[in-house]
C-alpha cells in the first residue's frame, strides 16, 4: 500500500476526531510520570533498586539481586465494543479472542523489556452481575484466557471480577491484565543499552488491528451502509477481520533466548503505529527497506479513513506487531526462530548513525524525533 | 454495639437487595478459578513451582528459588461513586483518599501472604479524555496515589491511564492497582501451615467503612433526606465519613518482619466482613472475646440498614481492618508494634481445637463452616 493508492472516498478521519484526546490525558500522564519517579528511593529500603532506564519503557523493571522483576497491568481499551456489536450481529461469542487480546497487551509489552512473563492476573470489571449470567459468553472469556496462558507459558494466578454498576456501563466490561515476569538470567535485560548503528531490524508479522485503532476502527463502521457486515474481502466481514485476536509473541522472545539470540531493543508496535520504533532515547536514524505484507482490515481502514500512507503508518501497525533489534549477524536466525513459533518476520531495516529519524523507504515516508512524545 | 442496640429503623436492606448478585458472578469464578489451577504446570518450564496453598488466598505465590514471589490486581469498587457525589455537594475533591483506597485494596490484600510489596501499577479507566481535564481532581488522584506509596514503601512503577468511552461511564473512572512483592526470607510466607491452636487473633482497626460494602451505604443514602450530608456525630457528615481513606497495613507487617514476630497467618476484612475470619480451611474454632470499637459510619449503616449484629459483622469490617493470626508469646508485642505504626490493636481472642466456626462472644454471634464460601 502507498500513498498513491489510498482514494479519497471520505472525509479523513483523525485519531483524535475518533474520541481520544491526548491533549487532556497528557499532563496528567506527566504528573503521574513525576509523582512515580519520585517512589523509586523506597525500594532501597528493602535492599533493592530500580532500573532507571525502564522508566518510560514500557514495563517496570526493579533489581532484586539474582535476576531482575518485571511488572505491567494493561487496558484491553474498546475492542470488547466490536464483539458486543458482532455478537448482536452473528449470535457467535468473540469473547475468547478478547482474552487473548487483552492478555497480549499485557505480555507483548513485559517482554519488550527482556522478561519472561510468569504469571498473569485478570480484570475483568463488568456493568453488572447480569454481565456474568451469560454462561457462553463468560465460558469464552475463561477458556480463551487459559489459552492465552498456554500458548505464552504462563500461570494465571487468580484476579478480581467485580461488578460496577454506575461505572462501567451496563451490560459491558472493562477488561485488563496484569503480569509480573523476571529477567533472567540478567543479561537478557533490553532497556536500549545495547541498541546502536549497525543493529538490523526484524518486524514480527501482526494478525490483524491488534487492540490499538480501534475507536478509529468503530468510528469508521458507523460510516458503512452494512456497518460491521461489510465485506473487506470474499467471505470476511470487517468486523470478523477487526477481532482476529493480537499475535502473541513471548514465544518468540522466549525462543530467542533459548537459541542464545541476545535482543539489544525492543518495541510492541501498538498505539502511534510504527512511530513506535522511534521509541528510544537514543539520536539514531532507522532505516527501513523493506515492509511487510498489511493485512486487509488496516489498507481497508487507511482507505475509509482516507488515510496517506504517513497518518496509516503513524496510527496503526501495518503489518508489524512487534518490532526485534539486533545485531546482523543474528538477523536471518531471528527470522526463522519466530517463524518455527508460527509467526511470520522479515528483516525490515537497519539502525544506522544519524538524525532521530524513521525513514521508510518503500513507502516514501519520514518520521521525526517530534513525531513521538512517549516520555 | 449489640443487636438489640439496632433499632428498626426501616425495611432490611441486604446487600444482594443493594445491587450485587454474587449467584450469578460464582459460576464464572469457579470456572475462572479451575482453568487458573490448570495453568499452574507452566512454571515448571521456567524452573519454578507455585505455592499451591495460595490458590484461594488473597494474592498468589510462585517460589522463584531464592525468594516467593506474589502478584495481585484489585478493584477499588464503587467507592469512587460517592466521591463524585460529595463532589458535587461541598465542592471539594476526595480522590486524594481515593487513590488510597485504591492501593489498599491491593496492598492489604498482597500482604496476607506474608508478601514485602515492591512495586505498584496504577490503572485508571476513564470515561473519557475529559476525565483528566479536571486538574484539581488529576492532582488529588496523582498526589493521593504517591502518598500512599509513600506510606507503604513501594514504587509506584507506572500504569495506564486509557479513556474508555462506551465501557466506563462518562464522568466516571474505573480505579484499579496492581502489586507484585517479593516474600524475603521464604520463612515469612504465610499461607496458614502454621495456623493452629492456641494462636492469639490481633485484629488492627479500621479506618471507617474501607472500600467494601460501598454499594449498600450508597443505597442508603438515597433514603436519607439530607443524603450524605446527613449527621451522623457532631461535624461529621455520612459522605465525609464514608470518605476516611482505606488504613493501610503494610508498615505493620513489615515492622513485624523486622522485629522478628512470625505472622501465622492473617486475613484482610473486606467483603464478607468478620466471616472473612473463617477464611483459612482448617477445622478450628476462633473464639472472640474482646470488640474493637465500631467506627461511627459502621454503626449508622448497620443502624439504618436494619442489620442485626450478625449481619452487620457479616458485611461490614465493624473496626477490624485486618486480623493477625500469632502465637499468643507474641500477641502483646504485635499490638504494641501495630500502635507504634499508628494503627490500633487488639487481642481479641484465640484459636481453639474444635468444629469451624467463629464465636463473637461479646455480641453472642455465631458464624458456621457454610457461612463462608470463597474457594
Amino acid at each position: 500500500m502507498t500513498a498513491s493508492t489510498l482514494p479519497p472516498t471520505g472525509e479523513t478521519l483523525s485519531y483524535e476526531q475518533a474520541g481520544v484526546n491526548y491533549d487532556l490525558i497528557d499532563p496528567l500522564k506527566v504528573a503521574a510520570q513525576r509523582a512515580a519517579a519520585a517512589t523509586a528511593g523506597h525500594l532501597s529500603g528493602h535492599g533493592f533498586t530500580e532500573v532507571k532506564a525502564s522508566r518510560g519503557e514500557s514495563a517496570y523493571v526493579v533489581d532484586v539481586g539474582p535476576f531482575y522483576l518485571a511488572s505491567i497491568v494493561e487496558c484491553l481499551g474498546s475492542k470488547a465494543l466490536v464483539a458486543d456489536e458482532m455478537k448482536a450481529l452473528t449470535g457467535k461469542s468473540y469473547y475468547a479472542g478478547i482474552a487473548q487480546d487483552t492478555i497480549a497487551m499485557a505480555v507483548n509489552d513485559l517482554i519488550t523489556v527482556g522478561a519472561t512473563p510468569l504469571v498473569v492476573q485478570a480484570y475483568w470489571a463488568a456493568g453488572g452481575s447480569d454481565w456474568f449470567g451469560d454462561a457462553q459468553r463468560a465460558q469464552a472469556l475463561v477458556e480463551g484466557w487459559k489459552a492465552a496462558c498456554d500458548t505464552c507459558k504462563v500461570a494465571w494466578g487468580g484476579g478480581e471480577t467485580p461488578a460496577l454498576a454506575g461505572i462501567v456501563e451496563g451490560g459491558r466490561i472493562d477488561l485488563a491484565a496484569s503480569c509480573t515476569g523476571i529477567i533472567n538470567p540478567k543479561s537478557r535485560l533490553s532497556v536500549g543499552d545495547e541498541l546502536g548503528a549497525g543493529d538490523a531490524i526484524v518486524l514480527l508479522a501482526s494478525s490483524g488491528i491488534h487492540a490499538n485503532g480501534l475507536s478509529l476502527a468503530r468510528k469508521l463502521a458507523e460510516r458503512l451502509p452494512q456497518g460491521y457486515l461489510t465485506e473487506i474481502a470474499p467471505g470476511l466481514t470487517y468486523g470478523d477481520a477487526l477481532l482476529a485476536p493480537t499475535a502473541l509473541y513471548s514465544p518468540v522472545t522466549e525462543a530467542l533466548a533459548q537459541a542464545g539470540v541476545k535482543v539489544h531493543y525492543s518495541a510492541n508496535i501498538t498505539g502511534h503505529g510504527w512511530r513506535k520504533l522511534l521509541r528510544h532515547p537514543a539520536t539514531l536514524t532507522y532505516r527501513i527497506n523493506a515492509i511487510p505484507a498489511v493485512p486487509r482490515v488496516l489498507s481497508f481502514i487507511a482507505e475509509q479513513a482516507n488515510h496517506d500512507a504517513r497518518e496509516a503508518y503513524s496510527t496503526l501497525n501495518m503489518g508489524a506487531g512487534f518490532a526485534l533489534f539486533v545485531s546482523q549477524a543474528d538477523a536471518q536466525r531471528t527470522v526463522e526462530i519466530a517463524q518455527a513459533q508460527g509467526i511470520d518476520a522479515i528483516i525490515a531495516g537497519q539502525v544506522e548513525a544519524g538524525a532521530k529519524q524513521l525513514l521508510i523507504e518503500p513507502i516514501d515516508v519520514r518520521f521525526g524525533d517530534d513525531d513521538l512524545q512517549l516520555r
